[in-house]
């Protein structure tokens, strides 16, 4: 009989949301962070199209996949990614630890603090450094670092935390997507781990719906008999360019029926949505709008950038191949949820 | 005519009353296919406590995670894999895309059909066996070839499809699980893209909620530029003891609050599951059953096994730790959905 109620109270309150819902949307616009044009547009034909169960588009609900890179789609990734700053900070502690890298290199020139030598760094010293700061100690330990660290650090130039960097609009297409059914993921370049200790407060995103470049981990035991999960400095999924879609067909099995990247290493992603059957969208943020964030390309004579690469190349395939491209300067209203 | 009316009027009534009250005692039996005991018991009393907003033991919505092992605790795994049947099954297609292997070992025993001799093949042999029928072919041929075989293949002693032989009380926990907000993810040391192709439609569980062996997966184009995923001879995730708590934190990134398993290969699932704070449920089928299915161990003495081995040291590792065991022979009213 309780079973009987409940079942009846969760159709009523289903019915309910369902019919505010309606009503909602049909008063309120759902990307009120978007001018109107052909990128807004885009995205309202899409999600009208795959979700009108009389439109020959239709996607059934359990196939209603998209996915999101996140550093510069769906938060700032300048000066440089937000999760290099977090490996920078942790260099101390991580040779406090192993004082032996205390004098060879690249550490030493992280704890000399010569901003200008650190940005010269390689990325095969940024590997050394990641590895040492977030891998080689217990996932448990790893999660109250970087909690600690989400808690106090500050972004320089808008002196926020960086979970309030996230771009207003793109957190309204997340929802929005939400709202028709849709599961959304995040495809990160960046560790798994780390954005899954932020991305359900800051995007509604659950853990499980986190991809991202991992390292292996290890199953064991403390001194005492406990279970215990290791992070071993050890690559096992690099999820760039190639590895996006690799990466969710290992984790999701689907192709994806929307997609959103802002550089180079999202054209796999982008390239392997679009190929499917039926109604597919693949997007581009273009950070051309250089007063209220950062602009950069080099597409369209914008800056050159080695950190969020948007080449011309990548540009005009775009534009072969049906993708839609977001002018930051034009198609967004407001960057940030804070103004 | 009146007092006619009012008999008719009450008989309905009563009529009606009837039928609600038999068909409310049947659905308030989540678990039809259990007899009363302590396994049944096990599971009810997790479910409430853990979903009850009052009870100390409450798991948020978000969090209520419950992982399935498969052969062995979902569907029969006796004789052999019911996976290994299909990769013997594409032996010869194999061969006949790569003559050269018709002439040697194990692919020479597999043709000659010499049954005790093929049962005779070491773990090293079906290694090669699966790489050769698995591996080394686009994701879509794959795909093709698998549906094509599970809508044909039957197993020899009840004359079924494989997807047939499931475990009905198994699939009323399935529900009763997801009905009460539980995302219920099959983790399973056989090939994830092989179970994500019956997954949804044999157990209700979408593919992105199967973690399996894997290998990797290359992201390419075909000759006119197409995307394409091939299917690589390399192994990626060994999802089998530690990999099964190392696959659950990779692909879900949170400890289940239940594990349900059958033998030494659940092991680490299920202590993992265990060590989590709050209420956790780690629970074994015991296959005692040879009437009706098969009886295997060593545990209790049962015949020993190749295949789902049970030992005496996981039995006792259960007792030690209040995992709960299910006898098959004693807990399940009834084995397969179609009996």
């Amino acid at each position: 009989m309780m079973n009987c109620l409940k079942s009846i109270i969760s159709a009523a309150v289903v019915l309910t949301s369902f019919t505010c819902y309606a009503l909602t949307e049909e008063a309120n616009d759902p990307l009120p962070s978007w001018n109107a044009g052909a990128a807004k547009q885009a995205i309202m034909n899409f999600v009208r199209i795959t979700t009108d169960a009389t439109s020959p588009e239709f996607v059934p609900l359990e196939e209603r996949i998209a996915t999101f890179d996140q550093d510069g789609t769906l938060w700032v990734e300048q000066p440089i990614y937000s999760q290099l700053i977090y490996c920078l900070d942790r260099v101390p502690a991580a040779v406090a630890m192993k004082p032996e890298l205390e004098n060879i290199e690249p550490f030493k020139t992280v704890l000399s603090g010569d901003r200008e030598a650190i940005l010269k760094l390689t990325l095969s010293d940024f590997e050394k450094i990641a590895f040492a700061t977030l891998t080689d100690m217990s996932v448990g330990r790893f999660q109250a670092e970087v909690r600690d660290w989400l808690a106090t650090a500050k972004d320089e130039r808008w002196r926020r935390q960086y979970t309030e960097l996230t771009y207003q609009p793109m957190q309204e297409v997340l929802k929005y997507l939400r709202a028709n059914g849709y599961k959304t993921y995040i495809v990160t370049g960046g560790g798994q781990d780390f954005l899954r200790m932020y991305a359900e407060q800051t995007y509604g995103v659950l853990p499980e719906q986190v991809i991202g470049t991992a390292v292996e981990t290890k199953y064991g035991y403390t001194e005492n008999g406990w279970p215990i999960l290791m992070k071993e400095p050890k690559l096992l999924l690099n999820n760039n360019d190639a590895g996006k879609p690799e990466g969710i067909y290992l984790m999701i099995g689907r192709r994806p029926h929307a997609s959103f990247g802002n550089s180079t290493g999202d054209q796999q992603m982008l390239e392997y949505t679009k190929a499917g059957h039926g109604a597919r969208l693949s997007m581009l943020v273009l950070h051309d709008d250089a007063e209220r964030e950062y602009a950069y390309g080099p597409a369209l004579g914008l800056p050159d950038s080695k950190i969020g690469t948007f080449t011309q190349a990548l540009y005009d395939e775009a534009q072969q191949n049906g993708w839609v491209v977001i002018s930051m300067k034009n198609d967004w209203k407001r960057i940030f949820p804070f103004k």
